[in-house]
């Protein structure tokens, strides 16, 4: 039997049954309520409508529906088609596709069902690993003290293990040293207030909820001593893609001389994008900014016939980076000048060569 | 008789009756209520909950709640009693302050009930005219074609004419130049979202919607040519108060080489505030952050015991700043040091003598 086990995850697999189960993540904080998702089909609406998100953690219950997919005795074609419909549901973070296209690999070298589920759960286990160490290599540039700002939900909602930037803030509460967040409500979907406010107050680590347009004011009183977001894509240059407000951040960041550091897997490096000019970016509905929706209701304050921009990702420059903390280590914009991450990940090197 | 109106202001006075009625703001743009205000302190709770707003408004509506109060057989002591409490029913627009100076002035040189309200209804009179000017100043600088970004809301819901920021906008467009406006929400009141495109709507202006984090995104693909804000008070060095999210904004400008214009009435200037730094903050409740409440009821998001941190406004420095759009003329950063503002400002050139 194999029991996986998350935050916002749970799968099981014995000969009699396999379960994929998620949390719903757009009822959050309000109730907890776990969904289970049988088809591929029901996985991409769950990707889709945000049930489950965080860029690692999509990938990995992608994956996980696609394995229980062959249990259930898909044939390697359709199984292929779905692996494509999955690698398609969102188009920004490219931990979604990394995933897909590692199980595809398998379904091409005629992997058995058993088989193919092996690669998921691998995924699943080596994202606790790469969490792990990401939380490592970043805790080790927090000093006790220091007040960290972070922009939407990068914790154990987001991955299968404690969090990228999350993970980070994490582990050094747990080192003992002396932290306290500023979280970013993250609008329009409110990540920030409604799910890191959530694990936060789970860590028992003291945070405080602002909205997105004070981060300046609070730097410009010295308020912020570091500012750490995870990615959904980072371009071989080391530009990357994340939640929109990210780049306002950075921005912010220099002018104050603020350390801005972005935290992510090595899943989330894409070496076939040059540069963050070809990262697509993910437009959504309107309906995200004209109002709220979630587990109070639906709700819509601006006139009719607004027209909307919701570009739900922006691309910050790897020049306004003060650091990239990967799971290999912290690396330096001279490093990606340089491409030495590659060197650290053998995977990716793969991909590369 | 008399009859003032203005889009969110009315105000009749006859031998028989005096009445002063708003358009309750905290309702746009789902219903459109007018409240009678009888009593000063009923204008007080109205501008504390934000039913009026708006620097120059608040300052307008505060002067005819006095002059109505004497009219209705308040005595002067009474009268300048209720005067302070006016003057204190927020804490960072020095509008309202000029406002009061200017009838309690009237009060102490024991003016009849008639003669204070003249000069309410002067201060009404006034506005209308230091829009119209801003206006003109303001139209000069926009070119066909600019798409223009702003903030919260300055229109004619802010001050009894056309608006400062926001004038200058309807300014244009009037002269039929091609403007296209991009609309900050304004989290965590909306203003921008609520009332900017009400106002818009009504003048046929072209306009998006867009969450405050989103507007860096905007600038770094060129997609802004120019940011005009209003402002909540004036220091002597030009540094200024205005919505929470003003100061990201302008940084923002700064680094995209995007002229940023602040605009607004002589009366919010501050000659008695020598810099930014003496300017107080309100810090509004925390159920403003944690979720939002309006015509449509009330919903809360975040966590139980969330720490909030509610700042009403930020300041932006004068060297950020590109232009004082002001009713006597654009003015430039050297213009403020060399104190050469003064001089285009009888009124205020009194206050400093």
């Amino acid at each position: 039997m194999t029991h996986l086990e998350s935050l916002a995850l749970r799968f099981t697999h014995t000969p009699h049954q396999t379960e994929l189960w998620i949390l719903d993540q757009t009822l959050l904080p309000l109730k907890e309520k776990w969904v289970q998702l049988t088809t591929v089909g029901e996985v991409i609406e769950a990707i889709k409508t945000l049930k489950v998100r965080g860029a690692p953690l999509i990938g990995v219950v992608a994956a996980l529906g696609l394995g229980q997919s062959a249990i259930k005795g898909t044939c390697l074609k359709q199984l292929e088609n779905e692996a494509q419909a999955l690698y398609a549901a969102r188009p920004t973070a490219v931990n979604l596709m990394t995933c897909m296209n590692r199980m595809i690999a398998g379904i091409r070298s005629n992997k058995s069902p058993e088989a193919l589920l092996s690669i998921a759960i691998e995924l699943f286990t080596e994202d606790l690993a790469l969490c792990e160490a990401i939380a490592q290599n970043g805790a080790e540039l927090i000093a006790s003290g220091d007040h960290i700002l972070t922009h939407c939900n990068t914790g154990g909602l987001a991955t299968a293990g404690i969090g990228t930037a999350l993970g980070v803030i994490r582990k050094c509460h747990q080192q003992g040293k002396q932290v306290h967040v500023y979280v970013d409500e993250t609008r329009p979907l409110l990540q920030g207030a409604r799910l890191t406010t959530w694990e936060l107050k789970k860590l028992d680590i003291p945070y405080t909820l602002i909205t997105d347009n004070m981060a300046g004011h609070l730097m410009q009183q010295n308020k912020v001593q570091k500012i750490i977001v995870g990615c959904d894509r980072i371009a071989a240059n080391g530009d990357f893609a994340n939640k929109i407000g990210t780049y306002s951040l950075a921005v912010l960041a220099q002018y104050h001389t603020i350390p801005f550091y972005v935290a992510g897997p090595y899943t989330t490096m894409d070496w076939h994008c040059a540069d963050g000019s070809r990262i697509p970016i993910e437009q959504r509905k309107a309906s995200e900014v004209s109002g709220i929706s979630g587990a109070f209701g639906h709700i819509c304050w601006a006139t009719q016939d607004t027209q909307i921009y919701n570009p739900a990702f922006d691309v910050t420059p790897a020049e306004l980076v003060s650091g990239w903390i990967l799971d290999c280590g912290v690396f330096t914009k001279t490093d990606f000048k340089q491409r030495k991450v590659i060197q650290y990940m053998p995977l990716l090197a793969e991909q590369v060569s």
